[in-house]
């Protein structure tokens, strides 16, 4: 039998990266081409201690069916630090998800006809587009500056693309960019939400981590009524690997996502939300992202002296204040993913930017970097490496 | 800003199910209603021991990202397994899933285009039915007689349906029918798939659960080419709330399966997959099963013993072999919804019928019992009240 693929799904390619993943199985490449925490940071031991305490003492809890919104005790804990940080308003409520990741494509999935337009940045996080993809959405990407995307281009955009359902961000610490929003956009970002009444996606995950500069407010915090949905994550502030994340949004929205969420997996692993749980209430959550973010920046730091360094002349990249990526672009007529290939083969792995973007099939100068996973000595050898390779454009 | 939903997820309605969840945290209730394994079988204090050494010698990779298609050690387990079953074909692979939902959920979306028709069995399970709702899906109902589908009304949806993309059927200790369709009627069922060129989805989270009579060949077992795809589960034979579970298919399918649930989950919870697998590494999976089956062909055989003296003479049920559930008709003008309201203020509860069909606005005379998670005395008083209350209509 020839299956006959949805039209939805049948347009959308399998991600460049895990096609890169493949080539990666040697262990001598030094990869700046992840996005997961420093695997050193996991608390391994302090969490084998309370799988055991949660499996033996509430074991009848952690193994059965749970409730689809949530694990009752995180889903309190995640609503009362949401709602300090301005992120949870009245008329909202929280429900836990497998990762952030989840939570988006189920939104995606509520929103999106056939034909709709997802308005995003260009950059942006592969693994979301792709969600978007396959709920055949148009993308059309915006342009970002320094202080994040270009808001003409993007007001541009609300008044001529067809049906217009979300606009989709990550404001801060943007994945693949690192670059952060401005205050002033953010605002500015809202109020044309609010005028062409488009929902916005905040996607978050990075927020937490930052080790430079000063705090700024969340798009969703300086909303006043439900325009933003904000999809947070435990994937970068304990571990990727338990898939717990959250979704915020108004009441409305949070029953449609209760039923498809239903349909999907039925509720997040129940151990795993006590796992998460059960870690922060010992362990203070700012203190312990705090401990995350200090090696982040000494990576960081570390990674921008190195390409200060080692890269030719015609190479910019930008400077983060948190998260865990830099963004390079080279300043030549050169598309990076051959180059990507070239670079592997010299043991050192970057992510290509045309992975990125609205239109995957272009040529793209840019890459994304990762620095997260590699200590000193590792950045320094990759680094020149990767000099090397670029200086032979 | 008002929310305007996407036309495929606007028309479904909650669950019947959830909302009685609601009402019935009364914990001297004496619940029917459920569809769990019993509390007392999950082998909490073993899996506690596990998670311990688990987390603590392999903690960074059962915290860490995982590679989409499952945790090796796992899969090659299950592909074992259901090779010897004749489930997994050359040309086939597996995929592990976030329980059996989610792989149905995803091929759902992989295959249905908005307007579509699945036939399923008539009744069938909800949290399915509904997520084929979620994709614009036109569900046909396909009566059930006592050895499953009736054959000729299917043929005849085949004939006239449009756009016919599934086949779903629960052919083994059927939920919510209890029903095991025939070695017969499978054949015809595949032979049909066939010749009318529509794809089976195969749910199979009870067939390990047998407790009498003799094991009768899955589907997919029967199958030579790529007709059937095949979900399986480990939430009726470990714990539902590690949500684990798989898909087998043929390769093309996978590669989408691949893209979709990369951008729906990322990849199933690590420590739950690695729970698994080292549970079955250290313990027999079928001895294991038996025992689960044994406690049920208990509560099973006492809850049609006592349906046997407290039912009148109006009311008929089915006699499962293996599973978690008897369906009871009422052969009277009455709908089992609001029934199940009156029995619920005398602290039974069950599902009604109307739940589970392709028209959920229907009355429907017949409703679901699981006999899982009650003890004798419980399953006695229960449907002695129950009796009661069919007695008075």
């Amino acid at each position: 039998m020839n299956y006959v693929f949805s039209d939805k799904v049948n347009s959308v390619k399998g991600s460049i990266i895990r096609e890169m993943f493949k080539l990666m199985g040697d262990p001598e490449i030094i990869s700046f081409a992840g996005g997961a925490p420093a695997p050193e940071l996991y608390p391994k031991d302090e969490l084998a201690e309370i799988a055991q305490r949660v499996l033996k003492e509430q074991g009848r809890v952690a193994l059965a069916y749970g409730v689809t919104q949530g694990y009752k005790p995180l889903l309190e804990f995640v609503r009362e630090r949401e709602r300090k940080a301005g992120n949870l308003h009245d008329g909202e409520d929280v429900m836990i998800t497998a990762g952030g990741n989840q939570a988006i494509d189920q939104v995606a999935k509520i929103m999106i006809n056939e034909g709709d337009t997802v308005i995003c940045e260009n950059p942006s996080f592969i693994g979301v587009l792709n969600s978007f993809r396959t709920y055949g959405a148009n993308l059309k990407g915006i342009p970002c500056e320094e202080d994040g995307m270009d808001m003409i281009a993007l007001e541009e955009a609300l008044k001529t693309e067809k049906n217009v359902k979300i606009i989709y961000t990550i404001p801060t610490f943007q994945n693949p960019s690192g670059i952060t929003m401005s205050l002033e956009k953010r605002k500015k970002l809202l109020e044309l939400a609010k005028q062409y009444e488009v929902m916005i996606i905040e996607d978050n995950p990075y927020g937490n981590l930052r080790f430079d500069g000063e705090p700024v407010p969340t798009v969703k915090s300086l909303d006043d009524g439900n325009t933003v949905v904000y999809a947070g994550s435990f994937s970068k502030t304990l571990s990727p690997g338990l898939r717990v994340g959250y979704c915020i949004g108004g009441e409305e929205l949070m029953e449609r996502l209760d039923v498809c969420k239903q349909v999907n997996d039925v509720h997040t692993g129940v151990l795993n939300q006590m796992l998460v749980y059960e870690f922060f209430k010992q362990n203070d959550f700012d203190a312990h992202v705090q401990k995350m973010a200090e090696l982040y920046r000494h990576r960081c730091h570390k990674m921008l002296a190195e390409l200060e360094k080692e890269m030719p002349d015609y190479v910019t990249w930008t400077k983060p204040q948190g998260g865990l990526f830099i963004w390079c672009t080279i300043h030549k007529d050169v598309d990076t993913l051959p180059l990507s290939r070239k670079a592997i083969e010299q043991k050192v792995a970057f992510v290509p930017g045309c992975t990125f973007m609205d239109d995957m099939d272009k040529p793209c100068s840019s890459f994304r970097l990762n620095y997260s996973c590699m200590d000193d000595e590792r950045i320094e050898k990759g680094i020149k490496i990767l000099g090397n390779v670029l200086k032979e454009i």
